[in-house]
């Protein structure tokens, strides 16, 4: 059984990576998504199960002691992470795994799974990013400084990726998403040639 | 100017490199296709300047003497060469290129541009790759034999490139070197970033 491939979708906040991912999910349904959990307050849609799930801190702490996490970080006062089982059984069984996750936690990742394929998605420009960030309305100003600075050092970062997405559409964005997975499935060591001779 | 990039298209004899790379041509015109330099003789339908420079033994010599070649190789008696300066100027100019060439070329070219995209097309099977050679039906049993035993050789290679592309079906080939070269774009390092900040 060839191992099914580790995606992951990174970048600073307000890049668009739930937006790109939603269309990836609904385009290629085959792939599994991981769910983080996290401790910050459920935001107007957003399901237990579905989005996120929502755990207090107590219980997150109690996680972390038993190592049921991949990677997890403390990003504007909150805790984020992500399940370790469910990522291991799906690419144990072949399939292909997509997680959504800050900057942080990507670089924990790529220190337990090198061989993933790390994507960061990049707004067209800061100040394009500065507007959706305003935009949402629900932050205040301190938190929307604070986003800003914490995305400028987390585009610094997108040197260590395997590919940049530049988020301009969401349509051509999702296009080469999925050109990212063709392409990665073709890599030599991911293949499970059986040649005869 | 970001400069385009140099697709390396190799593979043994008889993996379909030629008629992928031709259906790849019509879907992507925008691409340059290196013309290669050879002294055999041409195959009914093939055109000099189209399909190949057919130049005479001398010829070839002195273009090598005069450094007119990015790589050259002895294949099966005959003398193939990647003139250098068509390749140099459509990278220069940020147009993509395409090498269709034997596993020396790619060799040779992946010494002096490492930062080419090294793409080997597989045969489903050597079984497989043997019928359509024997099916050619234009060579000899000695020559039949020949290129068998260098395919072989050939596809211990393939470890050494970026991608394989198994050429089970042409238009599901076709498609994974699309997604291929719409991912490599993608790159960090191919990036053109304009970031404010």
């Amino acid at each position: 059984m060839v191992p099914g491939l580790l995606l992951v979708i990174s970048g600073p906040s307000g890049a668009g990576k739930g937006t790109l991912c939603q269309a990836l999910r609904e385009e290629m349904p085959e792939i599994v998504y991981s769910i983080s959990a996290t401790t910050r307050q459920p935001r107007p849609g957003e399901a237990d199960g579905k989005n996120y799930y929502f755990v207090d801190k107590e219980k997150f702490q109690e996680m972390i002691a038993a190592g049921a996490f991949l990677e997890w970080a403390l990003v504007y006062d909150n805790f984020y992470g992500t399940p370790r089982r469910p990522v291991e059984e799906a690419l144990a069984a072949g399939k292909d795994i997509i997680l959504e996750i800050d900057t942080q936690g990507a670089a924990q990742i790529k220190k337990s799974f090198p061989e993933g394929v790390f994507i960061f998605i990049l707004p067209p420009s800061l100040a394009e990013l500065e507007q959706r960030i305003r935009k949402r309305g629900t932050e205040t100003a301190e938190v929307v400084a604070r986003r800003l600075q914490a995305a400028r050092a987390e585009i610094a970062a997108l040197h260590n990726y395997d590919y940049v997405i530049v988020n301009d559409k969401v349509e051509e964005a999702v296009k080469r998403l999925k050109a990212i997975i063709i392409a990665e499935k073709c890599r030599p060591q991911r293949l499970n040639l059986k040649l005869e001779g």
